[in-house]
């Protein structure tokens, strides 16, 4: 346990359009976008992509099509026409894409992620890699924000939790401190959510959207923790798996994550 | 119980900010700044001051003050300089002020109260009015949307708590509906902090600013359910009590307050 001064802050940005208000001060930004882009992007690096390029337009994403890049786009939770797939995890499962470079917009998560590009790091969270994303930041000890997506700049339930869990995970190693009511209520939200994560977000207005493009299967796939072992960062805009980078030299003689991996 | 379909609306923006990405549709706005402005203002009109003119700054009080006006304004939650009052319910108790007209300013509220200005109908919420603002509210069965002043822009725990509570009873009636996860977020969130509101809020980031500038007493009355037995309405850029406007004969029909008032 540290003493309170010497703790790094963690705080939960509800959207990208209140980014601004909260960004000042941050070594590092989580962007986190569970239903479906950061789940999307966490699985497809740890099935092999060797590199996902978040751009905010889908006309940039159009453009790197045009050059030969597999490209993904996604609009309102459906597949944008032209091309092949948007956010759904199981799209990025497939061999074919195994060691390619795929070019990626999304409705809210690329845009989150194109916004915090200028901090020293950013990485990417979702409920799927929870506790070794945990692990990784609490071993950085750095300040640390986590930006929620949202939807189209309104809070969103999911991501709320899911901010909310990372929070309350860094919080109690004491190694960490909050001076944020955001934080305090996200942390709520997920203490009060978690013992059925399922039926709380019945009531997600988000997920209702997807039920109704019946998606049940990403849904379920994305609310699930733990199931993916990756960790992705932002390097020279592009992400790339963690343990890829330089960095993951430093993480490994730290040993932290020896235990779990 | 009505059918999904002629259930209104019942919504919770955190900011001002956030207000023009929520608004569209609501005939009815709710303003909430618990600590300190919105329970200021219930008080005030309850002890019998005729009328607050809500301006959004320092310089307008200021006219207004140099036209005879009594005027109150506060800043990061201290009276500013050359004011007698801010907003401390307790300010407002005095017989000095009874059956006058009195200006106002404040950090967040008056600011949310000038956005909503041009809704059919704006009212003022805080915890002190909680049940009787409900039952207006559900009388008036209109599309609302509570607006949470929040703390420059940023959420807040004290705004959020009392805004989920009027959402939760709206929707308990089966007469309101929501589609809004700020809705769903702030309803759990006052429902974990119901039971203990005064240690729950230990955690609130302007409660604990509050505490610094020593204004205790004023925020345990802010934090007390139910013992102000007045609703503020904004009529022609005024904000008095509701008994004194045409509206309050509707309401008087209509009864339904008459088992409580």
């Amino acid at each position: 346990m540290l003493n309170p001064s010497d703790r790094k802050l963690v705080e939960v940005c509800y959207t990208p359009g209140q980014y601004e208000l909260y960004q000042e001060g941050f070594d590092i930004v989580v962007v986190i976008d569970v239903l479906r882009a950061t789940s999307a992007i966490t699985t497809a690096l740890h099935y092999g992509v060797d590199k996902i390029i978040p751009v905010a337009t889908v006309e940039e994403a159009r453009d790197y099509q045009s050059k030969g890049f597999i490209a993904g786009a996604e609009r309102d939770g459906q597949v944008v026409e032209g091309f092949d797939f948007g956010n759904s995890p199981y799209a990025y499962m497939d061999p074919k894409m195994k060691g390619k470079s795929v070019v990626l917009t999304t409705t809210n998560g690329t845009k989150a992620i194109q916004m915090a590009k200028d901090k020293e790091l950013v990485v990417i969270g979702c409920l799927n890699n929870l506790d070794l994303l945990c692990e990784f930041l609490i071993s950085q000890h750095k300040n640390t924000l986590i930006l929620a997506s949202g939807w189209k700049d309104k809070v969103n339930l999911e991501d709320t939790i899911c901010g909310g869990a990372i929070a309350d995970i860094l919080l109690e190693t004491r190694k960490f401190r909050s001076n944020e009511d955001s934080t305090v209520a996200a942390k709520f939200i997920y203490r009060s959510a978690r013992e059925h994560l399922w039926s709380f977000l019945r009531s997600s207005s988000h997920r209702r959207r997807l039920i109704k493009l019946n998606i049940q299967k990403d849904v379920k796939y994305c609310l699930t923790l733990n199931t993916v072992p990756c960790i992705p960062i932002l390097r020279d805009g592009a992400l790339i798996k963690l343990e890829n980078d330089v960095m993951d030299q430093k993480y490994a003689q730290n040993g932290s994550m020896n235990s779990k991996s």
